[in-house]
């Protein structure tokens, strides 16, 4: 089975101007000459966790495992170059859905230029996971960090939150496009991936940046998801409080200098992805909420956090 | 729990050179300006397969998991350089044994220059499973692969073969001095790990190269836990069949021109590890094996073929 999946995978994957050897030697070769720097990051997806592996497609599974990494790439508005893919898989796991997940990753690995470099596979007892590291290079402009928030940026967000469980998830574009053209048209000053919900990923950034930050709850971009949740659920759970803290967007949040603020605005459009201006970073650290009558409060940072609870 | 870990390995981890930016953002950083090629590999240990949760330390685990990517980088005879970590954890898994997996390796981390850059920690219903990635750099000599086996060549083999399942598995020290060392002094043509079991593993490298081999049987240097094991086992299995076909030896398979052969005798005596000559490659297909009355007969690759039997 081992032979039949490189064979396809000989077959099926495109040749790559960085990829000096790829599958079938101890590990793979990327032409480096022209990095300044290398990205690494690592994700790993898992059934019942982060997909259930009865109710999706292999493919949508393989282009999750692959999106979430992308994702964090884009978070650092660096260009993608290689992945290597960590299968572990059930043993009765049928050749076809190995095929299939393959089938998922590919054409997002080529729509961004990334080459599926090597991997290692397994089988076991236990459920399926699946391990993709990313392997990217910074710009120019060098990488996109957390820590790099300055009090009075303006903070924004793409897209539109909350909500993503009930598909998004699994089919979402990872922002690589949007963060590589905003990082070398303005002075990006902080960035990341809102994996977690945005309230828990913007207390990590402000946090890094020793700064705090204040959201303008009705500036918040809510996904009709997030409304169609919340009615679906009717737990009391608000539309907003689905777009602070739902998992799983994977929208890009970022600050720049405040006087940019009406030219990204104006970027947003020509690129024809929505980006809103969410709030502003505080000296005061802690994140605070202001409603459309100027009342203020705590935000407590809720999101999913089950890597380690 | 995550802080916690968080805090433990801002703490514990040394900087590192090449190490821009390490845990705490979206994805690490490393320099890269001195790189001439990125190598890259990925395994995946799983409880029951690679390691039994309840017979071994933590400190085991983590010291294989990193063990046997740094064996894959030796493989190269490339540079260890970072590596990421991805941890998939039972729900109920102590937190000491998180901490105990670094503390096995770290210090193998700290010896072969290796920064632990990042990773991805996760919590599951299933059992426990560790990626790592590795990620090399060449040298000026390039990388040694699979397929440079030349007709003539000598076949040679680090330290000794077969019976690790008795230990050896969980302790090896990864060839990574012994391969830059031999490639960066010697003419290389070829070379890998032994990690499924010499003839399969030997029978790979024949492929790349699109040769044969013949190995001299008598010259196979068989390890003192070959033997334990069969006499412990008595099934039949001979040292020497332990030896070809047992998994997880983790030594040095390469091959170099035959003129060089005395000089990599005399110099694995000055590094200290042993070396034997075993074999050479051949024009003709396939693997051979000569036992010392000089009676030759095809070997049948056997191995560990546990990934996708």
């Amino acid at each position: 089975m081992e032979e039949t999946l490189y064979n396809y995978l000989r077959k099926r994957l495109s040749p790559h101007p960085l990829l000096r050897l790829g599958l079938g030697d101890d590990a793979a070769i990327l032409d480096a000459t022209t990095f300044d720097s290398v990205v690494l990051t690592v994700d790993v997806i898992t059934d019942q966790v982060d997909f259930l592996l009865d109710e999706v497609s292999p493919q949508e599974i393989g282009y999750k495992a692959l999106a979430v990494n992308l994702s964090d790439i884009a978070a650092m508005a660096a260009e993608p170059v290689a992945c290597l893919v960590g299968l572990v898989l059930p043993r009765d796991f049928p050749y076809e859905s190995i095929q299939g997940m393959y089938e998922g990753m590919i054409p997002l690995a080529e729509r961004f230029g990334t080459a599926i470099a090597g991997g290692d596979t397994n089988t076991w007892a236990g459920p399926l996971a699946i391990s993709v590291t990313m392997v990217g290079r910074s710009t120019e402009r060098g990488p996109l960090r957390r820590g790099g928030g300055q009090v009075g940026d303006h903070v924004f967000v793409t897209g539109t939150l909350g909500g993503s469980i009930l598909g998004r998830h699994l089919d979402f574009t990872p922002r690589v496009d949007e963060a590589l053209k905003l990082h070398s048209r303005f002075p990006l000053h902080a960035g990341m991936d809102i994996s977690d919900g945005l309230s828990l990923d913007l207390a990590r950034l402000v946090r890094e940046s020793g700064t705090g930050a204040e959201l303008h709850l009705a500036k918040i971009p809510i996904a009709e998801d997030a409304r169609k949740l919340s009615a679906l659920r009717n737990d009391g759970v608000t539309p907003l409080e689905h777009a602070l803290s739902d998992g799983e967007d994977f929208e890009l949040l970022f600050t720049a200098p405040a006087e940019e603020s009406d030219e990204i605005l104006a970027f947003a459009k020509e690129i024809g992805t929505p980006i809103s201006e969410i709030g502003r970073i505080t000296e005061e650290p802690g994140l605070w909420g202001v409603d459309k009558d100027g009342c203020r409060e705590e935000l407590k940072p809720q999101g999913w956090t089950h890597r380690l609870e």
